[in-house]
Protein backbone atom coordinates (compact mmCIF):
# COMPACT_ATOMS: atom_id res chain seq x y z
CA UNK A 1 0.00 0.00 0.00
CA UNK A 2 1.05 3.42 -0.36
CA UNK A 3 3.19 4.81 2.20
CA UNK A 4 2.41 8.22 4.14
CA UNK A 5 4.04 10.68 6.52
CA UNK A 6 7.37 9.46 5.70
CA UNK A 7 8.68 12.72 3.95
CA UNK A 8 9.81 15.50 5.25
CA UNK A 9 6.41 17.26 4.14
CA UNK A 10 3.97 17.93 6.94
CA UNK A 11 1.61 14.45 7.75
CA UNK A 12 -2.21 14.43 6.27
CA UNK A 13 -4.93 14.09 9.10
CA UNK A 14 -4.58 10.71 10.90
CA UNK A 15 -8.21 10.16 10.02
CA UNK A 16 -9.19 8.60 6.21
CA UNK A 17 -12.48 9.32 4.91
CA UNK A 18 -13.32 7.76 1.80
CA UNK A 19 -17.03 8.17 0.71
CA UNK A 20 -18.00 5.52 -1.73
CA UNK A 21 -21.65 5.59 -3.80
CA UNK A 22 -24.12 2.68 -5.07
CA UNK A 23 -25.61 4.29 -7.84
CA UNK A 24 -29.10 1.88 -7.75
CA UNK A 25 -30.15 2.97 -4.78
CA UNK A 26 -28.10 5.99 -4.33
CA UNK A 27 -26.39 5.31 -1.02
CA UNK A 28 -23.48 6.47 0.39
CA UNK A 29 -20.75 3.62 2.09
CA UNK A 30 -18.31 5.35 4.30
CA UNK A 31 -14.89 4.01 4.76
CA UNK A 32 -12.92 5.30 7.84
CA UNK A 33 -9.60 4.48 9.99
CA UNK A 34 -6.92 5.73 12.32
CA UNK A 35 -3.84 6.21 10.31
CA UNK A 36 -1.77 7.23 12.74
CA UNK A 37 -2.53 3.29 14.92
CA UNK A 38 0.18 0.80 14.03
CA UNK A 39 -3.04 -1.68 12.98
CA UNK A 40 -4.81 1.15 10.75
CA UNK A 41 -8.31 0.01 12.61
CA UNK A 42 -11.16 0.40 10.27
CA UNK A 43 -14.95 1.33 10.34
CA UNK A 44 -17.25 1.39 7.47
CA UNK A 45 -20.57 2.70 7.48
CA UNK A 46 -23.54 1.65 5.76
CA UNK A 47 -22.43 -0.65 3.21
CA UNK A 48 -24.13 -1.89 0.48
CA UNK A 49 -24.89 -5.46 -0.19
CA UNK A 50 -24.06 -5.06 -4.20
CA UNK A 51 -20.24 -3.18 -3.84
CA UNK A 52 -19.20 -4.87 -0.85
CA UNK A 53 -15.85 -6.73 -2.88
CA UNK A 54 -15.28 -3.01 -4.29
CA UNK A 55 -15.13 -1.90 -0.49
CA UNK A 56 -12.76 -5.00 0.71
CA UNK A 57 -10.82 -4.43 -2.16
CA UNK A 58 -10.15 -0.77 -1.04
CA UNK A 59 -9.83 -1.92 2.90
CA UNK A 60 -6.76 -4.34 1.51
CA UNK A 61 -5.65 -1.80 -1.09
CA UNK A 62 -5.14 0.87 1.54
CA UNK A 63 -3.49 -1.66 3.99
CA UNK A 64 -6.71 -1.41 6.83
CA UNK A 65 -8.05 -3.26 9.23
CA UNK A 66 -11.84 -3.52 9.09
CA UNK A 67 -12.86 -4.21 12.72
CA UNK A 68 -16.71 -2.92 12.52
CA UNK A 69 -19.52 -2.52 10.08
CA UNK A 70 -21.84 -0.22 11.22
CA UNK A 71 -25.24 0.82 10.31
CA UNK A 72 -27.45 3.96 11.02
CA UNK A 73 -30.34 1.89 11.11
CA UNK A 74 -32.63 -0.89 9.09
CA UNK A 75 -32.31 0.55 5.44
CA UNK A 76 -35.93 -0.10 3.37
CA UNK A 77 -34.08 0.57 0.15
CA UNK A 78 -30.91 -1.64 -0.03
CA UNK A 79 -29.69 -4.55 1.71
CA UNK A 80 -26.80 -3.88 3.89
CA UNK A 81 -23.68 -5.42 3.42
CA UNK A 82 -22.95 -6.37 6.59
CA UNK A 83 -23.41 -9.82 6.35
CA UNK A 84 -21.45 -11.13 3.62
CA UNK A 85 -18.60 -8.86 5.08
CA UNK A 86 -18.95 -11.07 7.90
CA UNK A 87 -18.69 -14.07 5.69
CA UNK A 88 -15.87 -12.79 3.95
CA UNK A 89 -13.90 -11.72 6.75
CA UNK A 90 -15.31 -13.58 9.74
CA UNK A 91 -13.07 -11.10 12.35
CA UNK A 92 -15.32 -8.39 11.43
CA UNK A 93 -18.17 -7.22 13.81
CA UNK A 94 -21.48 -5.89 13.40
CA UNK A 95 -23.04 -2.67 14.70
CA UNK A 96 -26.32 -1.54 14.99
CA UNK A 97 -28.65 0.44 17.49
CA UNK A 98 -30.15 -1.41 20.14
CA UNK A 99 -33.61 0.02 19.72
CA UNK A 100 -33.73 -1.26 15.75
CA UNK A 101 -34.11 -4.44 17.67
CA UNK A 102 -31.89 -5.63 14.66
CA UNK A 103 -29.28 -8.77 15.35
CA UNK A 104 -25.79 -7.65 15.43
CA UNK A 105 -22.61 -8.47 16.70
CA UNK A 106 -22.47 -5.31 19.11
CA UNK A 107 -25.93 -3.38 19.94
CA UNK A 108 -25.16 0.45 21.21
CA UNK A 109 -27.06 3.26 22.42
CA UNK A 110 -27.00 6.49 22.87
CA UNK A 111 -23.67 8.17 23.95
CA UNK A 112 -22.13 5.20 23.27
CA UNK A 113 -18.35 5.12 21.86
CA UNK A 114 -17.14 3.03 18.82
CA UNK A 115 -13.45 3.52 19.01
CA UNK A 116 -11.13 2.45 15.96
CA UNK A 117 -7.79 2.75 17.01
CA UNK A 118 -7.83 5.94 18.91
CA UNK A 119 -10.58 7.85 17.13
CA UNK A 120 -13.91 7.01 18.08
CA UNK A 121 -17.62 7.84 17.03
CA UNK A 122 -20.27 8.72 19.72
CA UNK A 123 -23.93 7.03 19.04
CA UNK A 124 -26.76 9.92 19.22
CA UNK A 125 -29.95 8.51 19.10
CA UNK A 126 -31.42 10.12 16.01
CA UNK A 127 -34.82 8.63 15.56
CA UNK A 128 -38.04 9.48 13.08
CA UNK A 129 -37.49 8.13 10.21
CA UNK A 130 -36.84 4.40 11.95
CA UNK A 131 -37.48 4.07 15.88
CA UNK A 132 -33.82 2.93 15.78
CA UNK A 133 -32.19 5.48 13.33
CA UNK A 134 -28.56 6.99 14.88
CA UNK A 135 -26.36 9.62 13.87
CA UNK A 136 -22.86 8.09 14.39
CA UNK A 137 -20.22 11.45 15.07
CA UNK A 138 -16.97 11.62 15.06
CA UNK A 139 -15.18 12.89 18.75
CA UNK A 140 -14.65 15.95 20.36
CA UNK A 141 -11.10 16.88 21.16
CA UNK A 142 -7.81 17.80 19.67
CA UNK A 143 -6.78 14.07 18.64
CA UNK A 144 -9.92 13.68 16.89
CA UNK A 145 -10.82 14.95 13.29
CA UNK A 146 -11.70 18.65 13.21
CA UNK A 147 -13.80 19.69 11.61
CA UNK A 148 -16.04 17.07 13.38
CA UNK A 149 -18.27 14.36 10.25
CA UNK A 150 -22.21 13.37 11.67
CA UNK A 151 -23.01 10.16 9.42
CA UNK A 152 -26.80 11.11 9.49
CA UNK A 153 -27.91 8.10 8.09
CA UNK A 154 -31.44 8.92 6.87
CA UNK A 155 -32.28 11.51 9.69
CA UNK A 156 -30.69 14.37 7.98
CA UNK A 157 -29.82 14.62 4.04
CA UNK A 158 -28.19 17.19 2.25
CA UNK A 159 -31.10 19.92 2.12
CA UNK A 160 -33.76 17.05 2.66
CA UNK A 161 -34.73 14.30 5.34
CA UNK A 162 -35.77 10.82 5.60
CA UNK A 163 -39.95 10.07 5.05
CA UNK A 164 -41.09 9.05 8.11
CA UNK A 165 -44.32 6.96 7.01
CA UNK A 166 -43.37 3.59 7.67
CA UNK A 167 -40.86 1.43 10.12
CA UNK A 168 -42.68 3.70 13.16
CA UNK A 169 -41.48 6.70 11.85
CA UNK A 170 -42.68 9.68 13.41
CA UNK A 171 -42.13 13.40 11.64
CA UNK A 172 -42.47 15.33 15.21
CA UNK A 173 -39.87 12.56 16.21
CA UNK A 174 -37.24 13.38 13.96
CA UNK A 175 -37.41 16.93 13.54
CA UNK A 176 -36.81 17.54 17.51
CA UNK A 177 -33.92 14.45 16.28
CA UNK A 178 -32.52 16.82 14.02
CA UNK A 179 -32.66 20.16 16.11
CA UNK A 180 -31.45 18.81 19.42
CA UNK A 181 -28.70 16.06 18.39
CA UNK A 182 -27.29 17.26 14.89
CA UNK A 183 -28.25 21.49 14.78
CA UNK A 184 -26.72 21.53 18.38
CA UNK A 185 -22.62 20.40 16.94
CA UNK A 186 -20.33 23.52 15.65
CA UNK A 187 -21.57 25.24 12.75
CA UNK A 188 -18.86 23.53 10.79
CA UNK A 189 -19.34 19.95 11.35
CA UNK A 190 -19.42 18.16 7.91
CA UNK A 191 -22.47 16.24 7.16
CA UNK A 192 -22.33 12.99 5.46
CA UNK A 193 -25.77 11.26 4.78
CA UNK A 194 -27.18 7.62 3.89
CA UNK A 195 -27.97 9.17 0.26
CA UNK A 196 -28.05 11.83 -1.98
CA UNK A 197 -30.34 12.52 -4.97
CA UNK A 198 -28.72 15.98 -6.47
CA UNK A 199 -24.91 14.82 -6.92
CA UNK A 200 -23.75 16.70 -3.40
CA UNK A 201 -21.31 14.70 -1.44
CA UNK A 202 -21.42 16.53 1.94
CA UNK A 203 -23.12 19.74 3.38
CA UNK A 204 -22.57 20.99 7.15
CA UNK A 205 -24.15 21.83 10.25
CA UNK A 206 -24.28 25.20 9.47
CA UNK A 207 -25.60 24.86 5.94
CA UNK A 208 -28.45 22.94 6.77
CA UNK A 209 -29.65 25.21 9.65
CA UNK A 210 -30.08 27.81 7.16
CA UNK A 211 -30.62 26.17 3.86
CA UNK A 212 -32.53 22.64 4.68
CA UNK A 213 -36.10 23.39 2.89
CA UNK A 214 -38.18 21.25 5.55
CA UNK A 215 -36.02 21.30 8.98
CA UNK A 216 -35.71 25.07 8.58
CA UNK A 217 -39.26 24.94 9.03
CA UNK A 218 -41.21 25.07 12.52
CA UNK A 219 -42.20 21.57 13.90
CA UNK A 220 -45.83 22.05 13.05
CA UNK A 221 -44.97 22.63 8.95
CA UNK A 222 -42.84 20.07 8.94
CA UNK A 223 -45.05 17.14 10.14
CA UNK A 224 -47.36 19.12 7.34
CA UNK A 225 -44.75 18.74 4.74
CA UNK A 226 -43.96 15.16 5.89
CA UNK A 227 -47.18 14.38 5.67
CA UNK A 228 -48.13 15.57 2.32
CA UNK A 229 -44.98 13.80 0.07
CA UNK A 230 -47.42 11.70 -1.33
CA UNK A 231 -44.05 9.27 -2.14
CA UNK A 232 -44.26 5.75 -3.53
CA UNK A 233 -44.15 2.51 -1.58
CA UNK A 234 -40.59 2.31 -1.41
CA UNK A 235 -40.00 -1.09 -4.07
CA UNK A 236 -36.99 -2.83 -1.68
CA UNK A 237 -38.81 -2.65 1.29
CA UNK A 238 -40.04 -6.04 1.94
CA UNK A 239 -37.02 -7.69 0.53
CA UNK A 240 -34.89 -5.09 2.59
CA UNK A 241 -36.29 -4.72 5.97
CA UNK A 242 -36.14 -8.38 6.92
CA UNK A 243 -32.96 -9.14 5.12
CA UNK A 244 -31.73 -5.98 7.03
CA UNK A 245 -32.80 -7.01 10.62
CA UNK A 246 -30.72 -9.59 10.84
CA UNK A 247 -27.88 -7.46 9.26
CA UNK A 248 -28.35 -8.99 5.17
CA UNK A 249 -27.49 -12.54 6.74
CA UNK A 250 -30.95 -13.61 5.46
CA UNK A 251 -30.73 -16.36 2.96
CA UNK A 252 -26.89 -15.93 2.28
CA UNK A 253 -25.70 -18.86 0.30
CA UNK A 254 -23.65 -21.04 2.82
CA UNK A 255 -20.21 -21.53 0.95
CA UNK A 256 -19.53 -17.10 0.80
CA UNK B 1 -24.39 31.56 4.64
CA UNK B 2 -22.79 29.49 7.54
CA UNK B 3 -19.85 31.62 9.17
CA UNK B 4 -16.95 29.42 9.74
CA UNK B 5 -13.75 30.70 11.98
CA UNK B 6 -15.70 33.14 14.27
CA UNK B 7 -14.91 30.38 17.13
CA UNK B 8 -12.08 29.80 19.52
CA UNK B 9 -11.77 26.29 18.19
CA UNK B 10 -9.50 26.23 15.16
CA UNK B 11 -10.25 27.52 12.12
CA UNK B 12 -10.70 24.58 8.74
CA UNK B 13 -8.58 24.78 5.92
CA UNK B 14 -8.67 27.66 4.05
CA UNK B 15 -9.93 26.08 0.88
CA UNK B 16 -13.15 25.37 0.32
CA UNK B 17 -13.60 21.91 -2.00
CA UNK B 18 -17.44 20.45 -2.85
CA UNK B 19 -17.58 17.55 -5.08
CA UNK B 20 -20.55 17.17 -6.96
CA UNK B 21 -21.64 14.44 -9.02
CA UNK B 22 -24.34 14.01 -11.89
CA UNK B 23 -25.57 10.73 -12.40
CA UNK B 24 -26.34 10.46 -16.01
CA UNK B 25 -22.95 10.82 -17.61
CA UNK B 26 -21.08 9.86 -13.96
CA UNK B 27 -19.59 13.03 -14.11
CA UNK B 28 -17.84 14.96 -11.43
CA UNK B 29 -17.37 18.71 -11.00
CA UNK B 30 -15.36 20.44 -8.04
CA UNK B 31 -16.06 23.89 -6.76
CA UNK B 32 -13.06 25.26 -5.17
CA UNK B 33 -13.18 28.41 -3.13
CA UNK B 34 -10.08 30.85 -0.90
CA UNK B 35 -12.25 30.66 1.96
CA UNK B 36 -9.67 33.04 3.60
CA UNK B 37 -9.71 35.81 0.90
CA UNK B 38 -12.64 38.23 1.53
CA UNK B 39 -14.13 37.53 -1.67
CA UNK B 40 -14.54 34.02 -1.45
CA UNK B 41 -13.23 33.63 -4.54
CA UNK B 42 -14.05 30.53 -6.57
CA UNK B 43 -13.54 28.04 -9.59
CA UNK B 44 -16.05 25.68 -10.95
CA UNK B 45 -14.18 22.55 -12.67
CA UNK B 46 -15.93 20.43 -14.90
CA UNK B 47 -19.21 21.77 -14.59
CA UNK B 48 -22.01 19.55 -16.66
CA UNK B 49 -25.09 21.58 -18.43
CA UNK B 50 -27.71 19.73 -16.45
CA UNK B 51 -26.51 20.69 -12.83
CA UNK B 52 -26.03 24.06 -13.66
CA UNK B 53 -28.72 25.52 -11.57
CA UNK B 54 -27.78 23.24 -8.70
CA UNK B 55 -24.10 24.42 -9.10
CA UNK B 56 -24.96 27.55 -9.07
CA UNK B 57 -27.44 27.43 -6.16
CA UNK B 58 -24.30 25.97 -3.94
CA UNK B 59 -21.88 28.98 -5.30
CA UNK B 60 -24.75 31.38 -3.36
CA UNK B 61 -25.71 29.35 -0.49
CA UNK B 62 -21.52 29.39 0.44
CA UNK B 63 -21.25 33.21 -0.49
CA UNK B 64 -18.62 32.47 -2.77
CA UNK B 65 -17.84 34.78 -5.76
CA UNK B 66 -17.38 32.27 -9.18
CA UNK B 67 -14.60 33.79 -11.03
CA UNK B 68 -13.88 30.86 -13.43
CA UNK B 69 -15.55 28.07 -15.06
CA UNK B 70 -12.72 25.41 -16.05
CA UNK B 71 -12.62 22.58 -18.09
CA UNK B 72 -10.10 19.79 -18.07
CA UNK B 73 -10.88 19.19 -22.61
CA UNK B 74 -13.36 19.05 -24.68
CA UNK B 75 -15.93 16.34 -23.42
CA UNK B 76 -17.10 13.64 -25.69
CA UNK B 77 -19.75 12.23 -23.17
CA UNK B 78 -22.02 15.29 -21.94
CA UNK B 79 -22.55 19.02 -22.92
CA UNK B 80 -19.84 21.49 -20.52
CA UNK B 81 -21.91 23.63 -18.31
CA UNK B 82 -19.82 26.73 -18.63
CA UNK B 83 -21.80 28.11 -21.56
CA UNK B 84 -25.06 27.82 -19.20
CA UNK B 85 -22.92 29.31 -16.81
CA UNK B 86 -21.61 32.31 -18.28
CA UNK B 87 -25.34 33.09 -19.33
CA UNK B 88 -26.66 33.27 -15.56
CA UNK B 89 -23.25 34.70 -14.66
CA UNK B 90 -21.92 37.29 -16.93
CA UNK B 91 -18.87 37.91 -14.98
CA UNK B 92 -17.50 34.84 -14.76
CA UNK B 93 -14.84 33.54 -17.53
CA UNK B 94 -14.69 30.09 -19.16
CA UNK B 95 -11.02 28.41 -19.27
CA UNK B 96 -9.83 25.54 -21.41
CA UNK B 97 -6.54 24.81 -22.79
CA UNK B 98 -5.02 26.29 -25.67
CA UNK B 99 -4.23 23.38 -27.12
CA UNK B 100 -7.93 22.53 -27.59
CA UNK B 101 -9.08 24.62 -29.69
CA UNK B 102 -12.26 25.29 -27.72
CA UNK B 103 -13.48 28.81 -27.59
CA UNK B 104 -13.34 30.36 -23.72
CA UNK B 105 -12.38 33.36 -22.22
CA UNK B 106 -8.81 32.27 -21.02
CA UNK B 107 -6.46 29.82 -22.68
CA UNK B 108 -4.44 28.33 -20.91
CA UNK B 109 -0.75 26.19 -21.42
CA UNK B 110 1.21 24.09 -19.43
CA UNK B 111 2.77 25.81 -16.73
CA UNK B 112 0.12 28.63 -16.15
CA UNK B 113 -1.38 29.58 -13.27
CA UNK B 114 -5.19 30.14 -12.05
CA UNK B 115 -5.41 32.05 -9.29
CA UNK B 116 -8.74 32.06 -7.43
CA UNK B 117 -7.44 34.35 -4.13
CA UNK B 118 -4.59 33.52 -3.38
CA UNK B 119 -4.84 30.08 -3.97
CA UNK B 120 -4.30 28.46 -7.62
CA UNK B 121 -4.61 25.70 -10.08
CA UNK B 122 -1.50 24.75 -11.85
CA UNK B 123 -1.58 23.86 -15.30
CA UNK B 124 0.12 20.41 -16.27
CA UNK B 125 -0.22 19.41 -20.17
CA UNK B 126 -1.58 15.83 -19.75
CA UNK B 127 -2.70 15.09 -23.27
CA UNK B 128 -3.47 11.53 -25.22
CA UNK B 129 -7.28 11.20 -24.15
CA UNK B 130 -8.00 14.24 -26.35
CA UNK B 131 -5.07 16.39 -27.87
CA UNK B 132 -6.04 19.43 -25.53
CA UNK B 133 -6.02 17.50 -21.49
CA UNK B 134 -5.11 19.25 -18.38
CA UNK B 135 -4.94 18.27 -15.53
CA UNK B 136 -5.23 21.37 -12.85
CA UNK B 137 -3.27 20.86 -9.59
CA UNK B 138 -3.38 22.36 -6.61
CA UNK B 139 -0.52 24.81 -5.42
CA UNK B 140 2.76 23.46 -3.86
CA UNK B 141 3.61 26.06 -0.54
CA UNK B 142 2.83 26.95 2.83
CA UNK B 143 -0.40 28.53 2.22
CA UNK B 144 -1.78 26.08 -0.46
CA UNK B 145 -3.66 23.45 0.62
CA UNK B 146 -2.17 19.75 1.57
CA UNK B 147 -2.18 17.27 0.61
CA UNK B 148 -1.82 18.61 -2.87
CA UNK B 149 -4.93 17.85 -5.21
CA UNK B 150 -5.10 17.40 -8.69
CA UNK B 151 -8.11 17.37 -10.82
CA UNK B 152 -6.76 14.75 -13.71
CA UNK B 153 -9.99 15.34 -16.35
CA UNK B 154 -10.25 11.55 -18.42
CA UNK B 155 -6.57 11.14 -18.14
CA UNK B 156 -6.25 9.52 -15.00
CA UNK B 157 -9.57 7.80 -13.87
CA UNK B 158 -9.58 5.63 -10.03
CA UNK B 159 -8.38 2.68 -11.20
CA UNK B 160 -8.82 3.45 -14.57
CA UNK B 161 -7.79 6.32 -17.78
CA UNK B 162 -10.25 7.87 -20.02
CA UNK B 163 -10.46 5.68 -23.93
CA UNK B 164 -7.43 6.76 -26.58
CA UNK B 165 -9.73 6.04 -29.74
CA UNK B 166 -11.22 8.98 -30.86
CA UNK B 167 -10.62 13.12 -30.43
CA UNK B 168 -6.50 12.40 -31.55
CA UNK B 169 -6.11 10.64 -28.51
CA UNK B 170 -3.09 8.50 -28.42
CA UNK B 171 -1.96 5.91 -25.97
CA UNK B 172 1.64 6.40 -25.60
CA UNK B 173 1.38 9.96 -25.11
CA UNK B 174 -1.46 9.45 -22.20
CA UNK B 175 0.30 6.88 -20.37
CA UNK B 176 3.93 9.48 -20.86
CA UNK B 177 1.19 12.46 -19.63
CA UNK B 178 0.21 10.33 -16.69
CA UNK B 179 4.09 8.97 -15.59
CA UNK B 180 5.90 12.52 -16.25
CA UNK B 181 3.37 14.91 -14.91
CA UNK B 182 0.87 13.14 -12.34
CA UNK B 183 3.10 10.37 -11.12
CA UNK B 184 5.80 12.54 -10.16
CA UNK B 185 3.50 14.57 -7.39
CA UNK B 186 3.92 13.43 -4.07
CA UNK B 187 2.44 10.31 -3.14
CA UNK B 188 -0.43 11.85 -0.98
CA UNK B 189 -1.91 14.19 -3.56
CA UNK B 190 -5.19 13.65 -3.90
CA UNK B 191 -6.65 12.55 -7.51
CA UNK B 192 -9.86 13.67 -8.35
CA UNK B 193 -11.28 12.69 -11.60
CA UNK B 194 -13.76 13.71 -14.24
CA UNK B 195 -15.85 10.84 -14.21
CA UNK B 196 -16.16 7.41 -12.02
CA UNK B 197 -18.24 4.75 -12.51
CA UNK B 198 -17.88 2.59 -9.87
CA UNK B 199 -18.90 5.05 -6.79
CA UNK B 200 -15.35 5.99 -6.01
CA UNK B 201 -14.72 9.52 -5.13
CA UNK B 202 -11.01 10.10 -4.92
CA UNK B 203 -7.67 8.44 -4.83
CA UNK B 204 -4.14 8.91 -4.31
CA UNK B 205 -0.63 9.21 -5.90
CA UNK B 206 0.38 6.19 -4.37
CA UNK B 207 -2.25 4.49 -4.82
CA UNK B 208 -2.35 4.51 -8.29
CA UNK B 209 1.28 4.07 -8.81
CA UNK B 210 0.25 0.63 -7.05
CA UNK B 211 -2.65 -0.70 -8.01
CA UNK B 212 -4.26 1.24 -11.16
CA UNK B 213 -4.87 -1.77 -13.82
CA UNK B 214 -3.80 -0.16 -16.31
CA UNK B 215 -0.94 2.67 -15.32
CA UNK B 216 0.95 0.07 -13.73
CA UNK B 217 1.84 -1.84 -16.80
CA UNK B 218 4.69 -0.72 -19.21
CA UNK B 219 3.74 1.10 -22.48
CA UNK B 220 3.85 -1.81 -24.33
CA UNK B 221 1.28 -3.17 -22.35
CA UNK B 222 -0.29 0.02 -21.67
CA UNK B 223 -0.87 0.72 -25.35
CA UNK B 224 -2.19 -2.99 -26.33
CA UNK B 225 -4.46 -2.78 -23.26
CA UNK B 226 -5.92 0.45 -25.14
CA UNK B 227 -6.05 -0.69 -28.18
CA UNK B 228 -8.02 -3.83 -27.48
CA UNK B 229 -10.79 -2.02 -25.28
CA UNK B 230 -13.31 -2.64 -28.02
CA UNK B 231 -15.70 0.48 -26.62
CA UNK B 232 -18.97 1.27 -28.46
CA UNK B 233 -18.97 5.29 -29.80
CA UNK B 234 -20.36 7.24 -27.14
CA UNK B 235 -23.68 8.22 -28.03
CA UNK B 236 -23.89 11.66 -26.50
CA UNK B 237 -20.11 12.63 -28.74
CA UNK B 238 -21.83 14.23 -31.77
CA UNK B 239 -24.00 16.75 -29.79
CA UNK B 240 -21.20 16.99 -27.38
CA UNK B 241 -17.83 17.63 -28.94
CA UNK B 242 -19.16 20.78 -31.22
CA UNK B 243 -20.91 22.30 -28.54
CA UNK B 244 -18.29 21.74 -26.08
CA UNK B 245 -15.99 23.46 -28.61
CA UNK B 246 -17.95 26.52 -27.81
CA UNK B 247 -17.64 25.86 -24.04
CA UNK B 248 -21.59 24.42 -24.52
CA UNK B 249 -22.73 28.02 -25.83
CA UNK B 250 -23.89 25.91 -28.94
CA UNK B 251 -27.51 26.25 -29.36
CA UNK B 252 -28.71 28.36 -26.89
CA UNK B 253 -31.68 29.91 -26.33
CA UNK B 254 -31.10 33.78 -27.02
CA UNK B 255 -33.04 34.47 -23.20
CA UNK B 256 -31.71 32.44 -20.53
Amino acid sequence: MAKYGTSASPSPSRVLLRQLFEKESSTYTYLLADLAHPDKPAVLVDPVDRTVDRDISLVKELGLKLIYAVNTHVHADHVTGTGLIKKKMPEVKSVISKVSNAKADHVVEHGDKIYFGDLFLEVRATPGHTQGCVTYVTGNGPDQPYPRMAFTGDALLIHGCGRTDFQAGNSRQLYQSVHSQIFTLPKETLIYPAHDYKGFTVSTVGEEMLYNPRLTKDEEAFKSIMENLKLDYPKMMDVAVPANMVCGLQDLPTKA
